[in-house]
């Protein structure tokens, strides 16, 4: 009775207008409405009891979950509900709105029906905790408009020749993500809806929804890409709740039912053998819902099918990756197109790593969710929030680790050096030697990027786009993006003779990749990675060789040694760059400040960056110091340097019309007319200020000296760090085996293996 | 027993060499340690006996204080005496180094001797709470080395002409600092020093410092300023621990004790009447600490003074209109010279807020030492931490306000418009009329700073200065901040012929103050405040009335309403800007971005702007709308253009050798050759953006229409929101009572008062 009351007034609540009445006229009308309250209840189950077998919810919640949902008292469910509650009292509000089809990508129209879908999808969800009457009636009238709507529409009116059109949709990906939401809305409404009404919402709209995405537009459907993966998971999960067999069977093995298009195609060739999902994390992220859901529907429809053991549990990987290419504060890595603080926090990870903790019973994940607060509505968030306690620990474990890039994992990958997580603060660099990852791929082969403590220091650029925002070009990418967020210059990387990798012709880039030499990425005390590339330039090749040494003897904090070596065929202009964040601090060489503009080249991005600052090595010095503080952190850029080393600092900011680049600054250290070259770097982390208390400790870098030499085929790194020096030793033919042996100093050195750190008594 | 045996733990982690020790001579050891641990017991016991009334504390922290830490488990102690668990154990760990004095400030033994009183300090009350031997004997030995060192030393080395010299440091300043620690040390431990230790340390340091501070430095302990704060603090509380009443009347009432100068009359002339302190926050939050801590020794000793009574509780004020100048982070604003990013977290305002609150009983202090999360070491702090529970609230009121300048309150002053705080956001507008505020004043009346969700939005550049960094000219002021940081143009507010305000000399400034002309402060609903200035140029009149209106029938989100009034003398060129902070997402005007570099001006500040953008209204406009997006929202800057308005972007960076300016971005307005104008703008907060969920809220601002007009003596600001139409109408004379009318539209409007918000049905 309680509820009934409360019900009543979040009503009334919605009805100013019964707010002035009377008392006794309140009383009226509350015995009326529950007596309505009542027959409705009466209707519901009868039709429930007519079919209960065929109608009960059959995809990612179903009625074990509802009932965990329900009942448990998990803080998690509770933090869930809430929030759900909170949203369906917002839809409520509004009168139902199904316009006409008619404006494209985020005007009035398209995003109206946005906007329905998910409506639709949480009043379903809320409807199956609350039975509340006036949802299931909201519910039953929107399924109806659409059905009425729908098979009166033509293509939409704003589809573009050459994309996929949708109907309610100028492009047919959203009619896709639309019936993957609507589905599922349907699958737990259907049970409280007559025969009648079911047979309308199936005939009209589902059905005629499923055959548009499988049958009109063929070829999404059966494509190798993630809008396609869409399209089988919308198309499946309605084969599943019509129980339409051959439906499912098209969306699992391609329309020919062969396999070699559909989801199990799709799982074998969009991940690579790690998991990596080649257009980088911010697409992965995106794609990872699809995947997943189906795979859960699948699962639950299909067991015989084992779709979570597919491919060596792939799906496992899917997630574990994307989760991993993360920064410490959970912001994905903006590898190529990304928009950046963009964090695991979006609902696709949500439903991502819940589904992977019940499919595979995986305990790594479980941190991952206690830090989201909240569980999606599936019968895996249930699970996952039932396992969830004071116990369990906040902090997700970011090992080192190298991700392979391509199907057999053999097409280059990402690096991820880390250093130990203790307290709050890790180095992390990731190196990128990956294939291109598609139109969305940046031409940044061997690029760094650093972060520290979760704050980037050599950041990557992300992409260049307001993703929304009406204002800035409608809110796609921008011009910018093209002209200079995927260039090479805008990343840490070498760029030759002012031209991006490949002539940044994806055509070129698409079939090529890095290859990884070596890692070493399980020491603490030190990992190193190697990757080269022969194809980002014709007749040049890029080698570039990391190593993060984590040893209190040397430094307080974890530094990181760069060695790139580039060698061409020709005499070769050679940039290495490093774009910092933070304010320079001191620049440890000369140089002047252009009193007119000055940019820094004419094309692949150099036309974007202005030249702050021009400089060279000071006279007698054999390396450049460049000291930056960032987030209350000190960080120095040590690196080897000749007579021939230019440096420049620029920004970007020219040619900029219309203010869509980000200020981003930029370290570049110059060659000229070199055939070969190994630019050598250390990038060091060190002291702190603090401006509360208005102390500032260590900010000199520790390491003052920096050399490079080669003896046979060993390359020899030494530094000076606290007074004393050290060698890394690196073999360049990578024998394991052998003795090996460096004369330094009048004294002989040997080791075994491939490479070495040494301390010079 | 346990505890012995912990001490001996802790002692033997400080020498290493025992670890290695066998289990049977571990045992021996502790068996000597702790009878040495009893007779040493014994012996301080036999002192303190015997002199028990004369020495136990007299300052901040008594019997009953040390008490409170000792026994109480209230949170906020123990984490304070956590944190001084481990700061001991770090001074501990190093042996007592006391250098001749021979650098100047960051040199190395003004560093150490600096470390040496913060240590002396700390272990004093570490030992009162744990009785600890070592660190006794720590104390005393440092004690010592300063007793036989001081009498020896000569005005230091590197004292500079003109500046009061020190005899450990290079400026006196610091010299009065160290005493005002040691004699709080002294206090705590010479209970447990011998008759012959104590005549030592008194005689030979105590003394001779006070001396040399009140009687060598006469000019400095009888000033009116912050330094001579110190320099009475230390000096009187010294008197007092000395029993040396005639040092504590100096103290308080200066050399001559005709309280024309010393401790009183600083309370009379350094504060406002409101208790602003003219230099502003960052350096109010540094004096705040000898005064408060002064005062509570006063009260301890010489009850009958009632200080904290005194001038009408002007410390009560000092401490609380300090509080209120700090945005929703408590970062201080940073008006005149400050470093940025400086909270309330500081250790002067913990002593601040600690001690005011027991002087005073006033619980709206607890939220902000809840927040701290420990106490200060003082009696006032247990009281505190005694008086903080779950019901503590944690949010700090920080209600509209204007905060008068001037010792009779009747100088300008500081108005801070704030819309109430429901949820996390609260808009705050910062507007400055105060004085000169010295050395450190900036060259900016009638400026405006607005922040809004504890972001900045626009923000006050604060000083150019990295304190504290070596690199950066020794962490002192940047040559930058005289040539940029201070002047008008550096600010939000009018620039007349690009000259700041005063032609930028401190003296023609600092007897000149603006005008409150009227404030309304206490509506939720609308909020406004005038202010004039007739000084800043000779002839002209600068007249700025702000405007926040907090009406959700009108804006979802409070906006500010910004009519600034310039008069001339003669044909002037008018720049009304504002700093920005965020990405620019929409110009409402045309632009062109020059191709060679152009610099803004050739002086005061101007020539540090490059500019990035000449623009002017579109034709057939009557105002210019430009959004920014700052820290996820959005906001636009409306204001009324001419056809005689151009517009211009600019950004720091220009003739910056150093790199030493941070970026900062404008947007200026200017009138050329104008006598009169009324600027009159809007800034609206709006909408967000969300990079989560990649949702966009109302990218675009309510208002969309704005004009001006006056009629007779009423200004009247119109402006469009949501199609509707209001008038915001101000009379000119401040006449409270006479029926006000005006025509809109063929309509008649009148009102009661001076100013009122119109809706146009």
């Amino acid at each position: 009775m309680t509820k009934l009351v409360n019900q009543f007034f979040a009503l009334s609540d919605r009805h100013h207008s019964f707010l002035p009445m009377k008392k006794l006229l309140l009383v009226l009308l509350l015995c009326c409405c529950v007596s309505c309250q009542k027959k409705s209840n009466d209707e519901v189950k009868k039709d429930s009891t007519s079919s209960e077998n065929d109608a009960s919810p059959q995809l990612l919640l179903t009625k074990s979950g509802i009932e965990a949902f329900r009942q448990s008292d998990a803080a998690l469910l509770n933090n869930s509900t809430n929030e759900l509650k909170r949203q369906v009292n917002r839809i409520l509000k509004d009168a139902i709105n199904i316009p006409l089809p008619k404006d494209a990508g985020g005007g009035y129209t398209h995003e109206q029906h946005k906007k329905n879908y998910a409506s639709l999808y949480q009043l379903a969800i809320s409807h199956r905790l609350t039975a509340d009457s006036t949802t299931l009636a909201y519910i039953k009238k929107m399924l109806k408009g659409y059905a009425d709507l729908y098979p009166q529409l033509p293509l939409h009116p704003k589809a573009k020749e050459n994309h996929p059109p949708g109907k309610l949709y100028w492009q047919g990906l959203n009619e896709a993500v639309s019936l993957f939401y609507i589905i599922q809305a349907y699958d737990l409404s259907r049970e409280f809806m007559t025969p009648e009404e079911r047979k309308h919402v199936e005939d009209n709209l589902l059905r005629p929804m499923a055959d548009f995405l499988s049958v009109d537009s063929y070829d999404i459907f059966n494509k190798i890409h993630n809008h396609g993966t869409w399209s089988v998971a919308a198309v499946g999960m309605t084969g599943m709740v019509l129980k339409d067999d051959d439906m499912v069977e098209r969306a699992i093995r391609g329309s020919n039912k062969d396999a070699k298009t559909g989801f199990l195609a799709q799982l074998d060739q969009l991940f690579s053998a790690d998991g990596f999902y080649a257009e980088g994390p911010y697409y992965h992220r995106y794609a990872i819902l699809p995947f997943i859901a189906f795979a859960k529907a699948i699962q639950q429809n299909r067991p015989e099918e084992q779709i979570f053991s597919y491919r060596d549990s792939i799906l496992q990987k899917a997630v574990k990756t994307l989760l991993q290419l993360t920064d410490e504060q959970g912001r994905f890595y903006p590898i190529n197109d990304a928009i950046k603080s963009k964090t695991w926090d979006s609902p696709e990870v949500l439903f991502a790593t819940n589904i992977a903790y019940a499919a595979y019973e995986d305990p790594t994940l479980l941190p991952v969710i206690k830090h989201m607060g909240k569980v999606s509505f599936t019968d895996a968030g249930a699970q996952a929030a039932a396992n969830i306690n004071s116990e369990t620990p906040i902090v997700y474990d970011r090992p080192s680790q190298v991700i392979r890039d391509g199907v057999e994992g053999n097409k280059g990958g990402i690096a991820l050096l880390r250093s130990p997580q203790f307290g709050s603060g890790q180095l992390q660099a990731v190196f990128k030697f990956s294939t291109q990852g598609m139109g969305h791929g940046h031409f940044d082969r061997l690029s760094l990027s650093v972060y520290d403590h979760g704050e980037e220091i050599i950041p990557d650029y992300g992409a260049a786009r307001f993703l929304n925002i009406e204002a800035k070009r409608g809110g796609r990418y921008l011009p910018e993006n093209k002209s200079y967020a995927r260039h090479s210059i805008a990343h840490s990387t070498v760029v030759l003779n002012e031209r991006s990798h490949y002539n940044a012709q994806v055509e070129n880039s698409e079939d090529h990749a890095s290859i990884l030499v070596d890692a070493q990425v399980q020491s603490d005390r030190w990992q190193s990675v190697t990757a080269i590339d022969s194809t980002a330039y014709d007749g040049s090749d890029l080698k570039r060789s990391l190593v993060m040494i984590n040893d209190s003897s040397i430094t307080h904090r974890p530094f990181i040694i760069d060695f790139f070596e580039v060698t061409a065929e020709e005499k070769t202009s050679m940039d290495l760059n490093y774009p910092f964040e933070g304010d320079i601090i001191h620049t440890g060489f000369d140089y002047t400040r252009p009193l007119e503009k000055e940019i820094l080249g004419v094309q692949d991005g150099y036309q974007h960056l202005e030249v702050l600052a021009k400089g060279q090595p000071k006279d007698g010095t054999n390396f450049i110091k460049f000291t930056f503080l960032q987030a209350g952190r000190f960080y120095t850029i040590s690196s080897l340097t000749d007579q021939n080393t230019e440096i420049r600092l620029t920004q970007t900011g020219a040619l900029d019309p219309e203010f869509n680049l980000n200020s981003q600054r930029h370290l570049l250290l110059r060659q000229t007319d070199k055939v070969h070259h190994n630019f050598v770097t250390i990038i060091e982390p060190h002291g702190f200020f603090d401006p509360i208390n208005e102390t500032v400790g260590q900010p000199e870098p520790t390491i003052r000296g920096l050399s490079y030499e080669r003896q046979g085929n060993v390359d020899i790194v030494s530094f000076e760090a606290d007074g004393k020096t050290y060698l890394y030793v690196k073999v360049r033919e990578n024998d394991r085996l052998k003795n090996h042996r460096i004369n330094y100093n009048k004294k002989t050195y040997t080791w075994e293996g491939p490479k070495y750190l040494i301390k010079i008594p």
